[in-house]
């Protein structure tokens, strides 16, 4: 049952050589790369105009100062990234630039910047989606959890688990058609500017209050709000193996595109957002608002509703394609535990995939759904990890100096300078917002990093020994003995059973019964006698009636009186019900007993199972 | 840290020689066994009043009616009991009664009545009993179910597992105190009625409507509950050997005492309710809202409320008394695990105890602590049970013919006719609201006391076998042999040490590795070869990355190849770390492979614990 399930969610299992490197055009890897980008239009001006229309200050004349600086960093991020893409054509994102470049301490920094900021995309896109389909279905709005962990573990985690050939396919149209509908939208809206006398604001709202303190750190704060628009933008340069041949060049271009894609869109919203003086309302997001404005509550308004929802529950796959490799790396390099590092039967990174939904899907339940205050803690790990890539890239032209070495050098120094300065303004202007969340999260799973690091090196160290050395203790004659020993309930079939394996493998064996009480003790000791006069039984009084315990000290003592070769071997029978429910009719006296006992050292423990037929 | 708490909360282990049967004298027994029957004071005649009084129907003025046949039906329930007392002296409830007289399935539908009823005693006290404290402290509003848990796990559990003779004492003196101030109430109450004017009451209330078939049906509902104050009554013929001597006098003069007390505080509280015509208050229970009345909100009002409270979570306790030893009888007849018959270090019958407060907290939890909910369910098991033991008593007297045999079957016969009745009203009368939850749930239980039974004499069948053949099978020579299998990973100090155990074993060494790629099968059987040139490995390719099922289908097909005698031993090493997360970084394929291995017959799994060292 289960496994049918299995097989139509997941599809067969891959054979290894069905492990071929895609090699996608620059149309297609445009769609699949970019819709993080492109897709956070779908919040990302929001947010400044959110930010800016507290009740009560006029700031919302500084919109198009904030709107600047934003299309000014995305410029100052897009020509670092394609350095990126220029410097590592291997591939790999800021950890492996950090890890070559800067050492550990700042490649760690970098994987547990990505590693918050890639369950937020998933999170915060997740979110932003439903939010999408609210908007114009407002009848679902008590639904939006219940929705965001469907399409979660339902879609993005079932698509994911069955490989990244099918999810590049699915995710290709939607991001065009959000394109155009989104171009559309502007197009519309600007010749409604023109034509269409603009509506009576309120003389406030185009007066800027001079600057003070407190505006000064609300614009900064509308700032940090803004930049959650530039995540996504360092996909591209991750993935440039992925690209046609050649494949540099093929990425570089295509940054561009989804650059000049991205700052025309958020120039074109931003302008349309503050041409109507949009304020926020409850359960309707302003790209909803605006495109019922200039559409009409038609076609024109489904459609972009639509392509804008699936957009970004496609974004969200971009963690999918960036953090399950990035698992593999850090275990691989003894960081994160081995087993994110294997693929599963489809061949994608099954256990990476498992707990980025369940962590995205955590952060969801605990925030139920609310992009805006998922939004505080974003962002921050993106910037933190530009910034590291970018003083990477400095160290690495300065060491390699190739052509253009100092003009390259420049410009990832004014990157990672501009993103640095960014870290700061996120940090400070959403500190108790949110982002200490973060700066706390940082430094715990570097902690965390660092510790398994060390187990596996401490392990390895235990277990790897010369392969010489290994031969020599290999090739040793044995000389210690196996003492068996032989818990007894009462003398059945199953006993005979395990008394006749542990004649086989040795010589010395001692039953030993646990007496509850003297009569009990009695009896089963006289049975015994009459079943093998040979073989002793050593009866245990337990007068408080505990079973495991007096075993447990049996053992701990007859490991004193032995030698350190010998080795002693605990039998213990096993039912095997039929039915799952027989199982509860049976104590579990010997799973825990098997537990216990091989926390002693020299003690191995077998398990007879004895099969019931009915 | 856990071992330390355990000491605290339950107290040192207990020898065997410490249980001894305490002998109660009669005050003291009165207040123990009797607490569950006073305490339905509590919510009894409250019940008969909330029923009544459905508006636009003039149905109050039937109260006298009601409560009249009440106490006629506690006279009868009363006779019967002193019957069961001198019929089984060695105590034993219904089920005893009617596993000697009636058969097997009386005896099991006594069974799952008492089990129900046991349980709903647990939940409808502790619930009431917080009702009570809630109706003098009405903040507490929010916390019902709360308090509710927090009494019946952090008080009634742990006292139970603590014992007998502790939780005797405890019970004695609010069963007294509560009498007093239920007396005195009733006193100062018929004072006040006497001499004070009665309120004025709306004219309809004290007219009683001719009868119909709704007023008939409510009528008997209303009775149905009513009848909820006299489950408690059996307590004491159950526990007959707990009096001094003569017993069974001692135990037939508290019967009569308990109901003579019981039956004048239904009385006297029905009286002053119908004579203030109180209707139910939301969160304030009728008790309390005549205790108000009586003695205004002063010292005695809360005396009142804050005993009542304590007698009805006593009152528990009655079940604790009674599930617990009837789960034990049952287990030992096979109709229940085996491990809920045995005392645990404290000699109480510990997983019984856990058993019924885990079933009481869920049904408190899935009702939220609603009392008038919970006795939707309850008395119809009592009754049930009440009619199956009075017609085995009837079987019982006719089968011995003692003294007086004759009046004492009618008794019964009475009894059972009456009960028998009551039953059927309390089944037809409140079938929607719950009582079919009951008449589920019996059936339910009696398939399951059968299974368990078929399961456990399935088993004794299969591993059972005469003595003689026992020891003549445990004498005969072993012809088969033991093949070692061996799953190797990375050749490393652990796999020599499962090696050098194997060779102490067996000759028939079978070393395998699962390769997941080509390339790592290689690299592995080059190691092996300088290792150990004389034990081959045998590498198994896994191009689709399992490595469980492989190796499975390994020993599957050795299966088929060996002898039909011979066993196959598979080492699987495992690892202790120091660390409990330590283990999180490690795969649990072996414990996987374990358990999916000992399905296979003819298999014996072995786990070599390897212990790091840090």
């Amino acid at each position: 049952m289960f496994e049918m399930l299995r097989r139509i969610l997941i599809g067969r299992p891959l054979h290894n050589k069905e492990l071929t490197h895609q090699k996608l055009p620059k149309w297609k890897a445009l769609s699949i790369f970019s819709s993080d980008a492109l897709s956070s239009v779908g919040y990302g001006p929001e947010q400044i105009a959110l930010t800016l229309s507290v009740s009560g200050l006029l700031v919302y004349g500084y919109f198009s100062y904030v709107f600047v600086a934003i299309i000014i960093l995305l410029a100052v991020v897009t020509v670092s990234y394609v350095q990126v893409a220029r410097a590592n054509p291997g591939g790999g994102g800021s950890y492996s630039v950090a890890a070559a470049n800067l050492g550990e301490y700042p490649a760690l920094v970098a994987a547990a910047s990505l590693f918050a900021d890639y369950i937020l995309t998933v999170a915060v896109s997740v979110s932003s989606g439903t939010d999408a389909l609210i908007s114009a279905f407002p009848v679902l709005v008590d639904y939006v959890v219940d929705i965001d962990l469907a399409v979660l573990f339902g879609f993005l985690m079932v698509i994911n688990l069955r490989g990244v050939r099918e999810s590049a396919n699915v995710f290709v149209a939607p991001t065009y058609l959000f394109i155009g509908g989104i171009l559309t939208l502007i197009c519309f809206g600007l010749y409604h500017v023109v034509v269409v006398p603009g509506p009576l604001l309120p003389p406030e709202s185009v007066v800027t209050q001079g600057l003070n303190g407190t505006i000064l750190f609300l614009i900064l704060r509308a700032f940090a709000n803004g930049c959650s628009s530039m995540t996504g933008v360092e996909a591209i340069s991750n993935g440039v193996p992925m690209f046609k041949r050649p494949e540099v060049k093929n990425a570089i271009a295509t940054t561009y595109w989804m650059s000049a894609v991205l700052g025309v869109m958020i120039a074109g919203i931003s302008f349309l957002i503050m041409h109507y003086h949009l304020l926020p309302l409850k359960n309707v997001t302003m790209l909803s608002h605006l495109a019922e404005i200039v559409f009409g509550r038609g076609w024109g308004y489904y459609y972009l509703q639509v392509t804008t929802m699936a957009v970004l529950y496609i974004a969200a796959n971009t963690s999918y394609n960036g953090l399950p490799p990035l698992l593999s790396i850090l275990a691989r390099d003894g960081y994160m535990p081995r087993y994110l590092g294997s693929r599963g039967e489809r061949l994608s990174f099954s256990n990476g995939i498992i707990l980025l939904s369940a962590a995205a899907g955590a952060l969801i339940y605990v925030f139920q759904g609310n992009v805006d205050r998922l939004l505080s803690l974003y962002a921050i790990g993106v910037f933190l990890s530009f910034t590291i890539a970018q003083t990477g890239l400095v160290v690495h032209w300065s060491r390699q100096r190739g052509t253009q070495w100092v003009s390259r050098l420049v410009t990832n120094a004014l990157g990672a300078v501009v993103t640095g300065i960014v870290v700061l303004v996120i940090a400070i202007s959403k500190f108790f917002s949110g982002a200490w969340m973060v700066l706390i999260f940082i430094p715990v799973m570097i902690y965390i990093f660092r510790s398994i690091r060390s187990h596996y090196s401490d392990v390895s160290e235990q277990l790897l020994l010369p392969a010489a050395e290994l031969a020599k203790r290999m090739q040793q004659p044995r000389c210690g003995k196996i003492i068996v020993v032989v818990p007894v309930a009462t003398p059945t079939r199953i006993v005979v059973e395990t008394i006749r394996y542990a004649q086989m493998i040795s010589k010395d064996i001692i039953a030993v019964h646990v007496a509850i009480d003297e009569e009990a003790g009695r009896r089963v000791a006289e049975q015994w006698r009459s079943l093998n006069p040979e073989l002793s039984l050593e009866v245990i009084h337990s007068p408080y009636r505990l079973t495991i315990r007096p075993l447990l000290r049996f053992i701990a003592h007859l490991r004193k009186e032995t030698a350190p070769e010998d080795v002693i071997s605990v039998l213990i029978s096993e039912f095997e019900t039929r039915k799952w429910w027989h199982r509860l009719l049976h104590n579990q006296t010997g799973w825990i007993l098997r537990t216990r006992l091989i926390l002693q050292e020299r003690v191995v423990v077998t398990t007879i199972p004895y099969h019931l037929t009915k």
